[in-house]
Protein backbone atom coordinates (compact mmCIF):
# COMPACT_ATOMS: atom_id res chain seq x y z
CA UNK A 1 0.00 0.00 0.00
CA UNK A 2 1.13 3.95 -0.35
CA UNK A 3 2.73 5.45 2.46
CA UNK A 4 -0.03 8.16 2.67
CA UNK A 5 0.27 11.73 4.90
CA UNK A 6 -2.21 14.05 5.92
CA UNK A 7 -1.26 17.93 5.57
CA UNK A 8 -2.75 20.31 7.46
CA UNK A 9 -2.75 24.25 6.69
CA UNK A 10 -3.96 27.53 8.21
CA UNK A 11 -6.71 27.88 5.00
CA UNK A 12 -10.48 27.45 5.55
CA UNK A 13 -10.78 23.37 6.60
CA UNK A 14 -13.67 21.01 6.61
CA UNK A 15 -15.44 19.57 9.95
CA UNK A 16 -12.75 17.60 12.08
CA UNK A 17 -14.83 14.56 11.31
CA UNK A 18 -13.48 14.99 7.56
CA UNK A 19 -10.07 15.37 8.77
CA UNK A 20 -10.07 12.28 10.84
CA UNK A 21 -11.50 10.27 8.93
CA UNK A 22 -8.33 10.23 6.62
CA UNK A 23 -5.72 9.67 9.55
CA UNK A 24 -7.01 5.92 10.04
CA UNK A 25 -3.68 3.37 9.43
CA UNK A 26 -0.74 4.23 8.75
CA UNK A 27 -0.56 8.09 8.28
CA UNK A 28 2.04 10.20 8.56
CA UNK A 29 0.43 13.75 10.10
CA UNK A 30 1.72 17.11 9.40
CA UNK A 31 0.85 20.33 10.55
CA UNK A 32 2.36 23.33 8.14
CA UNK A 33 3.14 25.73 10.63
CA UNK A 34 -0.15 27.77 11.88
CA UNK A 35 -2.26 24.82 10.92
CA UNK A 36 -0.83 23.47 14.07
CA UNK A 37 -2.61 25.64 15.84
CA UNK A 38 -5.57 24.82 13.95
CA UNK A 39 -5.73 20.65 14.39
CA UNK A 40 -4.91 21.67 18.43
CA UNK A 41 -7.73 23.02 17.98
CA UNK A 42 -9.92 20.22 16.54
CA UNK A 43 -8.43 18.07 19.00
CA UNK A 44 -6.18 16.43 16.39
CA UNK A 45 -2.11 15.37 17.28
CA UNK A 46 0.21 16.18 14.48
CA UNK A 47 3.07 13.94 14.42
CA UNK A 48 5.42 16.58 13.01
CA UNK A 49 4.75 20.65 12.50
CA UNK A 50 7.05 22.39 10.37
CA UNK A 51 7.51 25.47 8.96
CA UNK A 52 9.15 28.83 9.73
CA UNK A 53 7.14 28.96 12.73
CA UNK A 54 5.84 32.19 12.70
CA UNK A 55 2.47 31.37 13.20
CA UNK A 56 2.47 28.15 15.64
CA UNK A 57 2.02 28.62 18.83
CA UNK A 58 3.99 25.84 20.96
CA UNK A 59 1.93 24.14 23.48
CA UNK A 60 3.76 23.26 27.02
CA UNK A 61 2.50 19.56 26.50
CA UNK A 62 3.23 19.61 22.76
CA UNK A 63 4.07 15.73 21.79
CA UNK A 64 4.15 16.58 18.25
CA UNK A 65 8.19 17.15 16.62
CA UNK A 66 8.19 20.17 15.78
CA UNK A 67 10.86 21.22 13.18
CA UNK A 68 11.81 24.66 12.16
CA UNK A 69 12.86 25.44 8.65
CA UNK A 70 13.40 29.09 8.19
CA UNK A 71 13.83 29.20 4.39
CA UNK A 72 12.28 32.32 3.23
CA UNK A 73 12.04 31.19 -0.37
CA UNK A 74 9.32 28.24 0.11
CA UNK A 75 6.07 28.40 1.76
CA UNK A 76 4.85 25.91 4.73
CA UNK A 77 2.96 23.75 2.71
CA UNK A 78 5.86 23.74 0.51
CA UNK A 79 7.92 22.64 3.26
CA UNK A 80 5.82 20.15 4.73
CA UNK A 81 5.39 18.57 0.90
CA UNK A 82 9.19 18.07 0.63
CA UNK A 83 9.22 16.75 4.35
CA UNK A 84 6.52 14.19 3.15
CA UNK A 85 8.94 13.53 -0.23
CA UNK A 86 11.88 12.87 1.93
CA UNK A 87 9.56 10.32 4.26
CA UNK A 88 8.58 7.92 0.66
CA UNK A 89 4.88 9.50 0.83
CA UNK A 90 3.11 8.92 -2.10
CA UNK A 91 -0.53 9.70 -1.61
CA UNK A 92 -0.95 13.06 0.05
CA UNK A 93 -4.26 14.55 1.21
CA UNK A 94 -4.22 18.74 2.39
CA UNK A 95 -6.57 20.40 4.29
CA UNK A 96 -7.27 24.05 4.03
CA UNK A 97 -4.65 25.13 1.58
CA UNK A 98 -7.55 27.30 0.08
CA UNK A 99 -10.18 30.17 1.40
CA UNK A 100 -9.20 32.87 3.09
CA UNK A 101 -6.30 35.22 1.52
CA UNK A 102 -6.26 34.64 -2.36
CA UNK A 103 -2.31 35.34 -2.41
CA UNK A 104 -2.29 32.17 -0.61
CA UNK A 105 -4.62 30.38 -2.36
CA UNK A 106 -2.78 31.61 -5.90
CA UNK A 107 0.65 30.28 -4.35
CA UNK A 108 -0.61 26.94 -3.02
CA UNK A 109 -2.02 26.06 -6.68
CA UNK A 110 1.46 26.48 -8.01
CA UNK A 111 2.74 24.40 -5.45
CA UNK A 112 0.23 22.05 -6.35
CA UNK A 113 1.09 22.13 -9.73
CA UNK A 114 4.75 22.07 -8.80
CA UNK A 115 4.86 18.93 -6.56
CA UNK A 116 2.05 16.82 -8.35
CA UNK A 117 4.74 14.80 -10.61
CA UNK A 118 6.33 13.56 -7.16
CA UNK A 119 3.59 11.88 -5.92
CA UNK A 120 1.09 9.23 -6.59
CA UNK A 121 -1.71 11.30 -6.08
CA UNK A 122 -1.75 15.02 -4.26
CA UNK A 123 -5.24 16.02 -3.31
CA UNK A 124 -6.15 19.12 -1.94
CA UNK A 125 -9.70 19.31 0.67
CA UNK A 126 -11.53 22.51 2.15
CA UNK A 127 -14.74 22.67 3.46
CA UNK A 128 -16.56 23.01 -0.44
CA UNK A 129 -14.49 21.15 -2.57
CA UNK A 130 -11.88 18.23 -3.68
CA UNK A 131 -9.06 19.66 -6.03
CA UNK A 132 -6.32 18.12 -8.11
CA UNK A 133 -4.04 18.70 -11.14
CA UNK A 134 -5.44 15.47 -13.28
CA UNK A 135 -3.67 13.45 -15.66
CA UNK A 136 -4.38 12.47 -19.11
CA UNK A 137 -6.03 9.75 -19.76
CA UNK A 138 -8.36 10.28 -16.42
CA UNK A 139 -11.38 8.17 -15.47
CA UNK A 140 -12.87 8.23 -12.24
CA UNK A 141 -16.74 7.68 -10.65
CA UNK A 142 -18.94 10.40 -9.08
CA UNK A 143 -22.43 10.65 -8.01
CA UNK A 144 -24.91 11.28 -10.68
CA UNK A 145 -25.74 15.35 -10.96
CA UNK A 146 -22.00 15.94 -8.88
CA UNK A 147 -20.89 19.69 -9.52
CA UNK A 148 -17.49 19.79 -10.97
CA UNK A 149 -14.98 22.80 -12.35
CA UNK A 150 -12.56 21.89 -15.03
CA UNK A 151 -9.85 24.85 -14.98
CA UNK A 152 -6.95 25.77 -16.82
CA UNK A 153 -4.00 26.41 -14.28
CA UNK A 154 -1.21 27.38 -16.30
CA UNK A 155 -2.53 29.67 -18.90
CA UNK A 156 -3.72 26.95 -21.38
CA UNK A 157 -5.40 23.10 -21.70
CA UNK A 158 -5.40 21.95 -25.49
CA UNK A 159 -7.63 19.14 -27.11
CA UNK A 160 -9.91 17.80 -23.97
CA UNK A 161 -12.58 15.72 -24.65
CA UNK A 162 -14.99 14.45 -21.72
CA UNK A 163 -17.49 11.66 -21.57
CA UNK A 164 -19.87 11.69 -18.65
CA UNK A 165 -20.17 14.92 -18.20
CA UNK A 166 -23.67 17.45 -18.79
CA UNK A 167 -21.91 20.27 -21.55
CA UNK A 168 -19.10 17.85 -23.04
CA UNK A 169 -15.94 19.22 -24.46
CA UNK A 170 -14.86 17.56 -27.74
CA UNK A 171 -11.30 18.39 -28.58
CA UNK A 172 -11.67 21.96 -26.79
CA UNK A 173 -9.26 24.29 -25.71
CA UNK A 174 -9.49 25.96 -21.75
CA UNK A 175 -7.78 29.55 -21.48
CA UNK A 176 -7.91 31.68 -18.89
CA UNK A 177 -9.54 34.88 -19.65
CA UNK A 178 -11.52 33.60 -22.67
CA UNK A 179 -13.08 30.07 -21.97
CA UNK A 180 -12.73 27.80 -19.11
CA UNK A 181 -15.11 25.00 -17.87
CA UNK A 182 -16.41 26.03 -14.53
CA UNK A 183 -20.08 25.47 -13.59
CA UNK A 184 -20.16 21.25 -15.18
CA UNK A 185 -21.91 18.28 -13.64
CA UNK A 186 -22.10 14.33 -14.25
CA UNK A 187 -24.42 13.07 -16.20
CA UNK A 188 -23.11 9.31 -16.60
CA UNK A 189 -21.51 7.80 -12.83
CA UNK A 190 -18.02 6.94 -14.90
CA UNK A 191 -16.14 10.02 -15.62
CA UNK A 192 -13.73 10.53 -19.05
CA UNK A 193 -11.24 13.55 -19.59
CA UNK A 194 -8.39 13.31 -22.08
CA UNK A 195 -6.35 16.20 -23.11
CA UNK A 196 -3.33 17.16 -25.26
CA UNK A 197 -0.87 19.81 -23.07
CA UNK A 198 -1.29 21.50 -20.20
CA UNK A 199 -2.28 21.70 -16.27
CA UNK A 200 -5.81 20.86 -15.67
CA UNK A 201 -7.22 21.21 -12.56
CA UNK A 202 -10.44 19.47 -11.70
CA UNK A 203 -12.72 20.94 -8.81
CA UNK A 204 -14.97 18.80 -7.69
CA UNK A 205 -17.62 20.24 -5.38
CA UNK A 206 -18.48 18.19 -2.38
CA UNK A 207 -21.95 19.78 -1.50
CA UNK A 208 -24.40 22.67 -2.70
CA UNK A 209 -23.29 25.88 -0.38
CA UNK B 1 -15.26 62.37 -14.16
CA UNK B 2 -14.82 58.97 -14.22
CA UNK B 3 -18.60 57.25 -13.67
CA UNK B 4 -18.16 54.38 -11.07
CA UNK B 5 -19.75 51.03 -10.30
CA UNK B 6 -19.60 49.18 -7.31
CA UNK B 7 -20.53 45.16 -7.11
CA UNK B 8 -20.99 43.46 -4.70
CA UNK B 9 -20.97 39.65 -4.91
CA UNK B 10 -21.20 36.42 -2.49
CA UNK B 11 -17.99 35.96 -1.47
CA UNK B 12 -15.74 36.96 1.22
CA UNK B 13 -16.95 40.73 2.32
CA UNK B 14 -14.88 43.08 4.33
CA UNK B 15 -16.51 45.19 7.40
CA UNK B 16 -19.68 47.29 5.61
CA UNK B 17 -17.55 50.47 6.47
CA UNK B 18 -15.24 49.50 3.52
CA UNK B 19 -18.42 48.96 0.99
CA UNK B 20 -20.27 52.28 2.17
CA UNK B 21 -17.08 54.19 2.00
CA UNK B 22 -16.89 53.22 -1.47
CA UNK B 23 -20.53 54.77 -2.43
CA UNK B 24 -20.63 58.27 -1.99
CA UNK B 25 -21.08 60.70 -5.21
CA UNK B 26 -22.46 59.62 -8.01
CA UNK B 27 -22.05 55.55 -7.97
CA UNK B 28 -24.19 52.40 -9.92
CA UNK B 29 -24.53 49.97 -6.86
CA UNK B 30 -24.87 46.65 -8.59
CA UNK B 31 -25.33 43.70 -6.50
CA UNK B 32 -24.47 40.17 -8.03
CA UNK B 33 -27.48 37.70 -7.39
CA UNK B 34 -26.52 36.50 -3.73
CA UNK B 35 -24.55 39.43 -2.95
CA UNK B 36 -28.56 41.16 -2.82
CA UNK B 37 -28.88 38.89 0.42
CA UNK B 38 -25.82 39.82 1.53
CA UNK B 39 -25.92 43.94 0.97
CA UNK B 40 -29.49 43.29 2.89
CA UNK B 41 -27.64 42.01 5.83
CA UNK B 42 -25.45 45.23 5.69
CA UNK B 43 -28.46 47.51 5.67
CA UNK B 44 -26.98 48.78 2.01
CA UNK B 45 -29.70 49.33 -0.83
CA UNK B 46 -28.16 48.61 -4.07
CA UNK B 47 -29.72 50.37 -6.95
CA UNK B 48 -29.89 47.18 -9.72
CA UNK B 49 -29.79 43.54 -8.35
CA UNK B 50 -28.75 41.76 -11.38
CA UNK B 51 -28.54 37.51 -12.10
CA UNK B 52 -30.03 34.60 -12.91
CA UNK B 53 -31.73 34.70 -9.50
CA UNK B 54 -30.62 31.71 -8.23
CA UNK B 55 -29.65 32.71 -5.00
CA UNK B 56 -31.37 36.39 -4.64
CA UNK B 57 -34.54 36.34 -2.31
CA UNK B 58 -36.48 39.01 -2.97
CA UNK B 59 -38.03 41.50 -0.16
CA UNK B 60 -41.22 42.78 0.19
CA UNK B 61 -40.21 46.06 0.26
CA UNK B 62 -37.42 46.01 -2.09
CA UNK B 63 -36.52 48.62 -4.31
CA UNK B 64 -33.98 47.91 -5.94
CA UNK B 65 -34.27 47.57 -10.06
CA UNK B 66 -34.27 43.20 -10.37
CA UNK B 67 -32.72 42.18 -13.78
CA UNK B 68 -33.10 38.59 -14.52
CA UNK B 69 -31.08 37.42 -16.90
CA UNK B 70 -31.01 33.58 -16.68
CA UNK B 71 -27.84 33.12 -19.87
CA UNK B 72 -26.05 30.38 -18.24
CA UNK B 73 -23.25 30.94 -20.44
CA UNK B 74 -21.94 33.95 -18.08
CA UNK B 75 -21.73 34.19 -14.28
CA UNK B 76 -23.75 36.56 -11.88
CA UNK B 77 -20.29 39.26 -12.07
CA UNK B 78 -20.23 38.51 -15.59
CA UNK B 79 -23.99 39.80 -16.03
CA UNK B 80 -22.76 42.79 -13.62
CA UNK B 81 -19.53 44.02 -15.69
CA UNK B 82 -21.56 43.78 -18.60
CA UNK B 83 -24.52 45.62 -17.55
CA UNK B 84 -22.15 48.74 -15.84
CA UNK B 85 -20.28 48.73 -19.25
CA UNK B 86 -23.49 49.40 -20.93
CA UNK B 87 -24.16 52.06 -18.20
CA UNK B 88 -20.67 53.62 -19.52
CA UNK B 89 -19.11 52.79 -15.84
CA UNK B 90 -15.19 53.20 -16.46
CA UNK B 91 -13.71 52.86 -13.05
CA UNK B 92 -15.45 49.64 -11.12
CA UNK B 93 -14.85 48.25 -7.48
CA UNK B 94 -15.99 44.50 -7.17
CA UNK B 95 -16.63 43.29 -3.63
CA UNK B 96 -16.64 39.54 -2.48
CA UNK B 97 -15.26 37.91 -5.82
CA UNK B 98 -13.20 35.74 -4.26
CA UNK B 99 -12.69 33.74 -1.09
CA UNK B 100 -15.20 30.70 -0.09
CA UNK B 101 -15.24 28.22 -3.48
CA UNK B 102 -12.44 28.24 -5.16
CA UNK B 103 -13.88 27.69 -8.33
CA UNK B 104 -16.02 30.55 -7.94
CA UNK B 105 -12.40 32.56 -7.22
CA UNK B 106 -10.97 31.48 -10.02
CA UNK B 107 -13.83 32.07 -12.52
CA UNK B 108 -13.62 35.51 -11.26
CA UNK B 109 -9.88 35.94 -11.76
CA UNK B 110 -10.38 34.87 -15.22
CA UNK B 111 -13.46 37.19 -15.66
CA UNK B 112 -11.16 40.05 -14.31
CA UNK B 113 -8.82 38.82 -17.35
CA UNK B 114 -11.48 39.53 -19.96
CA UNK B 115 -13.52 42.74 -18.56
CA UNK B 116 -10.24 44.65 -17.48
CA UNK B 117 -9.86 45.88 -21.11
CA UNK B 118 -13.07 47.26 -20.59
CA UNK B 119 -12.81 49.49 -18.09
CA UNK B 120 -10.24 52.47 -16.96
CA UNK B 121 -9.95 50.09 -13.66
CA UNK B 122 -11.35 47.31 -12.35
CA UNK B 123 -10.37 45.88 -8.91
CA UNK B 124 -11.66 42.95 -6.28
CA UNK B 125 -11.40 43.69 -2.68
CA UNK B 126 -11.96 41.07 -0.08
CA UNK B 127 -11.40 41.08 3.73
CA UNK B 128 -7.61 40.52 2.95
CA UNK B 129 -6.58 42.35 -0.26
CA UNK B 130 -7.55 44.17 -3.17
CA UNK B 131 -7.07 42.38 -6.48
CA UNK B 132 -6.22 43.81 -9.98
CA UNK B 133 -4.24 43.43 -12.75
CA UNK B 134 -1.53 45.63 -13.58
CA UNK B 135 -0.77 47.28 -16.84
CA UNK B 136 2.84 47.87 -17.64
CA UNK B 137 4.46 50.50 -17.02
CA UNK B 138 2.59 50.52 -13.50
CA UNK B 139 3.21 53.41 -10.77
CA UNK B 140 1.79 54.08 -7.30
CA UNK B 141 2.20 54.67 -4.06
CA UNK B 142 1.68 52.58 -0.19
CA UNK B 143 2.63 52.68 2.98
CA UNK B 144 5.91 51.60 3.96
CA UNK B 145 6.04 47.81 4.22
CA UNK B 146 2.89 46.81 2.67
CA UNK B 147 2.66 43.48 1.99
CA UNK B 148 1.81 42.52 -1.57
CA UNK B 149 2.51 39.61 -4.21
CA UNK B 150 2.84 39.53 -8.21
CA UNK B 151 1.29 36.30 -9.91
CA UNK B 152 1.13 35.50 -13.43
CA UNK B 153 -2.64 35.22 -14.08
CA UNK B 154 -2.30 32.94 -17.14
CA UNK B 155 0.75 31.12 -17.03
CA UNK B 156 3.68 33.58 -17.72
CA UNK B 157 4.53 37.03 -17.75
CA UNK B 158 8.49 38.02 -19.00
CA UNK B 159 10.30 40.56 -18.60
CA UNK B 160 9.86 42.03 -14.90
CA UNK B 161 11.69 44.90 -13.60
CA UNK B 162 10.53 46.10 -10.16
CA UNK B 163 11.52 49.19 -8.38
CA UNK B 164 10.65 49.67 -4.45
CA UNK B 165 10.62 46.28 -3.47
CA UNK B 166 12.08 44.38 -0.92
CA UNK B 167 12.84 41.05 -3.50
CA UNK B 168 13.03 43.29 -6.57
CA UNK B 169 13.12 41.34 -9.86
CA UNK B 170 14.97 42.74 -13.17
CA UNK B 171 13.84 41.39 -16.14
CA UNK B 172 12.35 38.23 -14.65
CA UNK B 173 9.95 35.90 -15.69
CA UNK B 174 7.11 34.87 -13.37
CA UNK B 175 5.68 31.49 -14.26
CA UNK B 176 3.32 28.98 -12.97
CA UNK B 177 4.25 25.97 -10.92
CA UNK B 178 7.80 27.24 -11.29
CA UNK B 179 8.61 30.68 -10.33
CA UNK B 180 5.98 33.34 -8.63
CA UNK B 181 6.17 36.37 -6.71
CA UNK B 182 4.59 35.93 -3.52
CA UNK B 183 5.66 37.44 -0.43
CA UNK B 184 6.88 40.78 -1.74
CA UNK B 185 6.76 44.07 0.48
CA UNK B 186 7.40 47.76 -0.19
CA UNK B 187 10.33 49.08 0.87
CA UNK B 188 10.05 52.19 -0.81
CA UNK B 189 6.92 54.68 -0.78
CA UNK B 190 6.78 54.55 -4.81
CA UNK B 191 6.69 51.22 -6.41
CA UNK B 192 7.53 51.25 -10.43
CA UNK B 193 6.37 47.50 -12.17
CA UNK B 194 7.11 46.67 -15.44
CA UNK B 195 6.86 43.73 -17.79
CA UNK B 196 6.81 42.40 -21.59
CA UNK B 197 4.00 40.01 -21.94
CA UNK B 198 1.03 37.79 -20.41
CA UNK B 199 -1.32 39.23 -17.37
CA UNK B 200 0.41 40.11 -13.81
CA UNK B 201 -2.02 40.26 -11.24
CA UNK B 202 -1.31 42.51 -8.29
CA UNK B 203 -2.78 41.23 -4.72
CA UNK B 204 -2.36 43.73 -1.84
CA UNK B 205 -2.39 42.40 1.47
CA UNK B 206 -4.86 45.45 3.51
CA UNK B 207 -3.50 43.91 6.86
CA UNK B 208 -1.55 41.11 8.19
CA UNK B 209 -3.91 37.99 9.28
Amino acid sequence: MLKKAVIVCDGVLPETGEISGELSGNVLFIAADGGGNRAREMGLTPDVIIGDMDSFIRAENETARIILDPDQETNDLEKALQFAACQQCLQIVVFGATGKRTDHTLKNLSVLRRFDPQFHSLLFKDRYSEISLIRSPFRAEFPLSTSLSLFPLSGEVTGITTQGLKYPLSGETLKNGVRDGTSNETCLKQVDIEYESGDLLLIVNLRQT
